[in-house]
């Protein structure tokens, strides 16, 4: 402490959701709108703060973009961490804006320690996450009776050889248009097969919203084909066929092969 | 057609979120400012109605409880479809209001399938899943650098057998305390061992907010000893030891079994 009294800022790690200011939480809203700084992302925070413009609420907080795009260079975690300390300590409350979830690959818990380990106090306000929103654009619930009770997540960058069950056991990349050659073939070749559905949803709630469809046999080469991009959620499994844009050979396939499996 | 042209009304799937009227997202809010009925279950969703009531937000909505717990007799869903398509049918919009997101584990699948097959128009408001949201109640998150880069969701009745990774993928049950002693069975017998962590959450957002620390093998006897009881999220794998709660011989045991494979 030096002569006077000083508050420090307040932290508050904030989940923007897919990137559609709608789906913001209404705590969410609240600690952007009582910001001093908010500390964004590109992806999905972005399109949060422009979301909000676009809708007349005016943020006072200066805002500062530490924009985290796959294929650029981005500011090392480490860095953001550091800022956010660095405000804090100022004086002045910082919202850092997250896509999705803080806690889902967010490295929210990074910034987190980090700045508990400053002595700050850091509020969490959890987000919704990109894994179930984003295919729920084309109408894919991750878990449907009948179809599938479990679901795994995994980034694009991760190992995907580790992914049990079947095609009852829904499987989410995120960031996974790079790796999708490798990933649709490992699974493939696993229990739920080359016809397994798989459909890739881009871009989730901006501009460039797409879905394209497939099977782990498929999918590699029709997202060459149409020149698929990151960002996009890769949803595999037999709730794929529920979507109503669902190719119907790929809804007929799954229908024989269930009537198939009753009539053992 | 009768003779005069009769609107019908709009169906709205809202994730209400783990229970906590911060929680639910801007557009959701705004379905239900809107709404002329509300369907709510028990689960997140009353915690929110209950929540907006708290903060003077005053609803014009009729509100029908389908109060769905576990171990209470529930509506059939089969019967809750057939309420949402004949409210709407009835040219009243109706806001379906499901704990955590529809598409998680909310049978929400089932309610859009049966209105759109009553030719009604129905929109999907995604919400915060319970799944990452409890646990970071206890500042766990389910992924962090080093100790976790994907995770698995599963419901307690559903089989755990097909779960596959070691305790840097993370495992969430949710309502998993009934069959937690053959759940930690299961997984401790598996790659991640006995001594993998584990984390109880119990009653998310609620009053009865507690958590339970063990490991594989201690878990099932602390949860017994301390009346642990659903709804809870329990949270397994290393991801659990980031949390300040968590007791210092689970710390420990996992630095030093990191600190061991560093040194091969």
């Amino acid at each position: 402490m030096t002569e006077t009294a000083r508050r420090e800022g307040r932290v508050t790690l904030v989940g923007a959701g897919p990137g559609d200011a709608g789906l913001l939480t209404v705590r969410g809203l609240r600690a952007l709108e009582s910001a001093d700084v908010i500390v964004a992302d590109r992806l999905g925070a972005r399109g949060v703060l422009d979301g909000l413009a676009a809708e007349g609420i005016e943020l006072r907080a200066e805002v500062i973009d530490v924009g985290k795009t796959p294929g650029h260079h981005p500011i090392p975690q480490e860095a953001i961490s550091e800022l956010l300390v660095e405000i804090a300590l100022s004086g002045r409350d910082v919202v850092r804006l997250k896509g999705g979830d803080p806690f889902v690959f967010g490295r929210g818990g990074e910034e987190l320690f980090r700045c508990r380990e400053a002595g700050l106090h850091v509020e969490v306000v959890p987000g919704v996450t990109s894994a179930s929103a984003v295919p729920a654009i084309a109408s894919i619930p991750l878990t449907h009776r009948g179809l599938a009770t479990s679901f795994t997540v995994v980034s694009g960058h991760d190992q995907i050889d580790e992914v049990g069950g079947g095609r009852d056991h829904t499987v989410v990349l995120l960031m996974g248009v790079g790796t999708l050659p490798h990933s649709a073939h490992v699974l493939g070749a696993g229990r739920r097969g080359g016809d397994c559905p798989v459909a890739i949803v881009e871009d989730g709630y901006g501009p460039r919203q797409r879905v394209t469809f497939g099977t782990l046999q498929t999918i590699a080469h029709q997202a060459a084909q149409r020149k698929v991009r990151n960002p996009a959620v890769v949803v595999i499994g037999d709730v794929v066929t529920l979507s109503p844009y669902a190719p119907s050979e790929l809804v007929d396939a799954v229908r024989r092969d269930s009537e198939r499996k009753a009539a053992l």
